[in-house]
């Protein structure tokens, strides 16, 4: 594989609508796409990001049924769900103590930053830590799109799908997890179109 | 500039707190930053996001009062205060318009596009639009960072802040809009401090 240039793979990235079904997917291509992709900076480093790689065709098309009968979330060889955990802080002692016996981290430090979390996060409301959670997994998402895009395949986000009948389809407790976007990918069969943006005045304001 | 590969972009990026605040950003080195950004997708393509890019030290200094205090949004060169758009679907008209006009759409298209989103959009709650717009963010603010990180530059997403106070700072109308992220941007005199990540175990489930 060829090391593409970071600009090029964010110009070459188009959602791309028409895949070939017949390609598989290699596990450990889809395993190094997600490891880097959460390298991804998140809210005190709690990484609310969790990930149901479906490959199952019967899966694929029972969450198509929830999606207004997208198509790539059939004919794509993967869809990753991508699912925001609002109960991210269960993980602070795991995540801090790993920086710690890493050496990245000094006792007091570690202890300090775990009670912070502790003392606070668990006591905003479930709508706070979902917005919270739901900006850190489009940080990840982009560098899903773009990891994959870097290797050859395509995706499409698709953020409009019944979240209720989704949850139900892959057995979330709906209590702590909530789908946030469904990632067809694979390889294209036809290329993504050409679209457009605003131009910059229209939204950058320099002070 | 050398060009350098995607993944290397996304290793080397990391949290920079420690900026040389005598280095001065140029404004068409932004522009490119934030154009390339701005390919990210987004909801309907409607581009959900608004940048202040701050580089007048008083602003700068009163930012920081409003973010804990934290140092590096007085010390890198500018501050890029990323604003969701709750009120996106203004812009519907215009960004299919555009696409119209560069022959990417035909008419037909076009006009459904526009009907759906003004029939839909405005009449789904603030949360919502909100959440949406939020995750969009997300998705600009990645691309951001790795557009930073591609030439050369630090970022360090500060998500902490009085949400009220750097609303009134920027003076932007609370009932449109919401401040989602500040990024310091600059030199960095310090490298980031390296961090660690779940194992993938304990976050992906293939089905």
């Amino acid at each position: 594989m060829t090391a593409k240039d970071y600009s090029t793979v964010v110009h070459e990235r188009r959602s791309v609508r028409k895949y070939d079904s017949s390609y598989k997917l290699d596990r450990a291509l889809l395993d190094e796409i997600l490891e880097e992709a959460t390298l991804a900076p998140s809210s005190r480093n709690l990484q609310p990001w969790r990930f149901i790689v479906i490959q199952d065709q019967e899966l694929k098309k029972k969450i198509r049924s929830c999606a207004y009968n997208q198509e790539p979330l059939e004919t794509a060889s993967a869809v990753i769900a991508i699912i925001a955990d609002c109960e991210m802080y269960h993980n602070a002692l795991k995540i801090y103590r790993s920086k710690f016996d890493q050496g990245l981290m000094d006792e007091v430090t570690m202890q300090r930053q775990i009670d912070g979390i502790e003392q606070l996060v668990p006591h905003t409301s479930f709508a706070t830590r979902l917005n919270i959670a739901t900006f850190d997994c489009g940080l990840v998402s982009m560098q899903i799109m773009l990891g994959a895009k870097a290797r050859g395949l395509d995706t499409v986000p698709i953020g409009g799908f019944d979240h209720e009948q989704v949850t139900e389809a892959l057995d979330l407790d709906a209590t702590r997890y909530e789908p946030i976007l469904l990632l067809p990918i694979g390889k294209a069969e036809q290329p993504g179109f050409e679209t457009t943006r605003l131009p910059l005045s229209d939204i950058v304001d320099y002070r």
